[in-house]
C-alpha cells in the first residue's frame, strides 16, 4: 500500500521515532498549523512517546514510583491533538529522492511506503553493546529505553540477586550504580579508563572514585572486560576482565551510546565523525530542504572548540524539536549549539562539567592554564557546607573561560550553569571572578567556590608566559 | 599627638573600617606591599574585624553556634601580617587636604591625627532606626554588627520572652523572622508596604507573604509604626501602628540600613543620592587621588539600569576590598558594577532576585514585557521535586533580559545566577532559552524553570507591538 501524497495544498509531516526531539517537533509543528493544513504521521518503534529516558535510572532504582511518570505525554494525549502516531512500527528505509519513508509494522509484518512533505528524523541512540562471547545473554541489559528499563526491572524482580556488575563509569555507569545500590545490591563498576566519568579530566575523575569508593561501591579502573560468562541456565553469572572475574546476578551495560543513524546512513545521509547527522542551525539535515533532524541521532556545534559533537541529553532533544517543529510550522528558530554542560549525582555526590576538558582543548589548538580550588557549598559556618573541588581552564594570554569541572555534595552541581553561561558569552576569567551572583550564608561562601577558582586562573593566565 | 607622615619612600595607608571591605583593601595591599615599603594603620570603632555581618541572623537564631565563627580574620591574625589595627578607635574626621585623619581612643577619650598616603574609608552602614518615640528603648535592636548581634542574644537569653515583633519585611527582617522562630518565638513581621520584600515585585512579594504566613508567621502589611510602647522598667512591651498594638518582648529593626558617610560629608566627599560615597571603577572617590571607598558605604553602578545604587551586601564588601588593595599594592584592577542579585532563605523559602523589577525598568526610560511561570526544582517525578514561582522582565523589541525574580523551596535561589550571568552578557531572552544548562532528574525539568519563563517571554516580545 502507498499512501500517496495528497495533491491539495495540504502538506505532510513524517516523524521517525516518538521520544523527546521527534514528538516535540510534531507537537510544536501542530501549535502552528492545525490538521487543515498539515497531517503529522509518527512512527514509534516501541510502546512508548515522550518519556524521560534520563529517569530510567531513579525508576530502577525505586526513586520513581512507576514507569509511566516518566511518561510526558501519551500515544493517546498526542492522538487527540491531531498526530497520527503509529506505534511499534519501525521505519525501514528513507527514500529523500522518493520523498518517502518504509515502514513495516511491527506485530503484522507489513510493509509499506508513506510519502512526506517534511521528515523529521528523530531515531535516537542506541547502547553501544560490547563485541564479547555472552553479551547478548539473559541478565544482560541496556537502558536506553523504557523497554529496557523494564526489561532491566523484570530481571531485578525475577532473579532477586544481590550481585550487580555496571560496565562502564559514564553518567549512566554511575546513575545505575546508584539505582542498583538502592535495591541493595553490592555493586561493581568495571571501567576501561584510569579514572571513571570520562567526560571529566583523570584528576576529577579520581575524587569521584574516591567519594564512590567512600559509598560502598567497588570501583575497578583500567578494567578491559572480556567476557561475560554464563551459568547452566544460560543466564549471566560473572563477568570477567584481562585480569579477573566479577561474579553477577545482572550486568548493566553503561559504556556510552551511539548515533542511531543506520537509516540515515543507508539513505546517503551526511553524518560526522561521531556518526551522528550533520544539521545547519536550523536544525535541517545539511543539503535537504525539506529533512530536518534532532534529539540523540544529531551531532551538535560545539561552541566553545567549533567542533561538532555528540551529547545524546533529554533537554537538547527538547530544545531541537521545538526548533524543528517552529521552522516547519512557518516560524524561524535556530539551535545556536552547547558548551558542553552535563551534572550527574550518585548518592549524595554531585559531578558536573560544562566546555572542555584539558584534552579538548589541546585537541582544538587552544593553549590554557588549569586551576583547582576546594571551597564549600554554603558559607563555612552554615550547617550543611559540605566541601566541593573546582577545576576551572582558562586560555593563555586572553584570559577566557574554556572549561569548568565540579566535583561536591548537595548545592555543588548546578554551581555550573554559572560556567555555561559565562562561555555562551564568551566572559573572561576576570569576567568571572567580577560576576554578581546571589550571596547569603545558605546559598554560598561571600566568594562562590566558581569565582574562588576564577580568582585561581586570573593570576594562572597572569603568571603564565 | 601628630603622627607626621614620614619622610622616606615608606607610604601609609590608613584605614577606617575593620570588616569585609577594608581589610579586604588591607590584606590585598599587603600581600603586594611588605611592610618596609607600606605602614598600614587601620581604625575599627568595635571590637571586631573580618566578620560575616549576614552571618548574625543564623547566630542569632542558633544555626550558628558562636560569635566566632562569623569572624574570618581576627585582629591578632591582622597584626600578625604587619597590619597596625586600632580596635575601638573612632575616626572622627577626615581632613582631604591635610591628607590626614582624626581618630578617638574610645577608652581613654585621647584623639590625635594621622597622616596618610592613601585612605580607604569603609565605613560600612547603619540601621535605619524610625524617629519615634521609645525606639531606643531597651528590646529594642538592630542587627547590623557583631556587638548588635551580641546585644540581641543577650536579650534574648536574659528576658526569656516568647513574642518578638520585627519592624521591616526585606532581607534581614526576614531572615530575623526565621532566627527567631528557630528560638521558639511567636512572630509578628510589620511591613509597611502592600507586601513583604519589597526587592520584589509586589506580585512576588505576596507570594512570600502567603508562604511565611503558612510557617506560622504573623505578616501584617501596610503596617506604619507609630510608636514603640514600653513597660515600667523602661524596656520593650509592644509596637504600635496606625492600627493595632502587637505585644513585644523583643523588638528587631529590619528596616534597612544606609551608607554610614557622615565623616566623609563632613569631609565634603561626592556623595550620591542615596547618600553613598561615590566613586571611579577602581573604586577611588571621585576627584581624590589618594582616597578609596569600598563596602557599604559606596553606591555601585548598576550595569542594567545605567545608575547608581546603595547595595550593601558582604559579597561586594570583599570584592571593593581586593579592588582597592589591588590598585594600592601598584596592581590594577576594577569592580565593573552589578546587576542587583540577591538571595535570601526564610525556613525553607528561597527568594531571589536579579536585575530590574517593573519601577525600576520605568525609572530607566525601559519599556518592558513581564511573564511569570511556575515549574518545579526537578523533574516533575523525581522526588523532592519542588515547585517554584519565575518572573521575567525583557526589553520591549530588543528582547534583552532585565531581570528575574524567584520564590521557591530548596533548590530555587542559586538559580538566580543563571539570569545574573545572562544579564552581566546581555543576552536577550531567545538567548537565555537556548543556554545549554545542567539537566539531569535530580537537578531540573528537562527546560529549567529559568528557560520556561525566557520562552513565554520571548512569545511576550514577539506578540508586544
Amino acid at each position: 500500500m502507498d499512501m500517496s501524497r495528497t495533491r491539495s495544498t495540504r502538506q505532510r509531516l513524517v516523524v521517525i521515532g516518538g521520544d523527546a526531539a521527534g514528538m516535540s517537533a510534531a507537537s510544536q509543528a501542530r501549535r502552528l498549523r492545525g490538521p487543515e493544513e498539515l497531517e503529522i504521521v509518527a512512527f514509534e518503534r516501541g510502546h512508548f512517546t515522550s518519556y524521560s529516558a534520563c529517569g530510567i535510572p531513579y525508576w530502577v532504582g525505586g526513586d520513581v514510583a512507576g514507569r509511566d511518570e516518566l511518561i510526558a505525554r501519551t500515544p493517546e494525549e498526542h492522538r487527540a491533538r491531531g498526530i497520527d502516531l503509529r506505534l511499534r512500527t519501525e521505519v525501514t528505509a528513507i527514500d529523500p529522492a522518493g520523498r518517502r519513508v518504509r515502514a513495516r509494522d511491527l506485530g503484522s509484518g507489513t510493509e509499506s511506503w508513506t510519502s512526506y512533505d517534511h521528515l523529521v528524523i528523530a531515531t535516537g541512540a542506541r547502547p553501544v553493546r560490547p563485541d564479547l562471547p555472552g553479551a547478548d545473554a539473559p541478565g544482560v541489559h541496556g537502558v536506553q529505553t523504557l523497554d529496557d528499563g523494564q526489561a532491566l526491572l523484570d530481571t531485578l524482580t525475577r532473579t532477586r540477586g544481590r550481585r550487580a556488575v555496571v560496565v562502564g563509569a559514564g553518567y549512566i555507569g554511575v546513575e545505575m550504580a546508584e539505582a542498583l545500590i538502592h535495591r541493595g545490591y553490592e555493586v561493581t563498576v568495571l571501567n576501561r579508563g584510569g579514572a571513571p566519568m570520562s567526560t571529566l579530566d583523570p584528576d576529577m575523575g579520581r575524587l569521584v572514585r574516591d567519594a564512590m569508593s567512600g559509598m560502598g561501591i567497588t570501583m575497578v579502573d583500567d578494567a578491559e572486560v572480556t567476557k561475560v560468562l554464563t551459568g547452566d541456565d544460560g543466564r549471566v553469572r560473572a563477568v570477567a576482565t584481562q585480569d579477573a572475574e566479577y561474579p553477577a546476578d545482572v550486568v548493566v551495560l553503561g559504556i556510552g551510546v551511539r548515533p542511531d543513524t543506520a537509516l540515515a546512513r543507508a539513505a546517503g545521509l551526511p553524518l560526522g565523525d561521531n556518526g551522528g547527522l550533520l544539521t545547519d542551525l536550523a536544525m535541517r539535515v545539511r543539503g535537504h530542504e525539506d529533512i530536518w533532524a534532532g534529539g540523540d541521532c544529531v551531532e551538535v556545534l560545539d561552541l566553545v572548540s567549533g567542533r561538532e559533537r555528540h551529547i545524546p541529553l533529554g533537554t537538547h532533544a527538547n530544545k531541537h524539536g521545538q526548533v524543528i517543529g517552529t521552522n516547519i510550522g512557518g516560524g524561524y528558530a535556530t539551535f545556536p549549539g552547547v558548551v558542553g554542560t552535563a551534572v550527574s549525582k550518585v548518592c549524595d555526590l554531585e559531578i558536573a562539567r560544562t566546555g572542555l576538558r584539558e584534552k579538548d582543548a589541546r585537541r582544538a589548538g587552544l593553549q590554557y592554564v588549569a586551576v583547582t580550588i576546594e571551597s564549600t557549598s554554603r558559607a563555612g559556618y552554615y550547617p550543611g557546607a559540605s566541601p566541593m573541588t573546582v577545576k576551572m581552564l582558562a586560555e593563555r594570554r586572553t584570559g577566557r573561560l574554556l572549561g569548568v569541572q565540579i566535583v561536591g555534595r548537595e548545592g555543588a552541581g548546578k554551581r555550573v550553569d554559572i560556567a555555561a553561561v559565562a562561555l555562551t558569552a564568551g566572559l573572561t576569567v576576570e569576567q568571572v571572578a567580577h560576576l554578581d551572583l546571589g550571596y547569603a550564608p545558605p546559598f554560598s561562601p561571600v566568594w562562590d567556590p566558581v569565582q574562588v577558582a576564577a580568582r585561581k586562573a586570573v593570576a594562572a593566565v597572569r603568571e603564565a608566559p
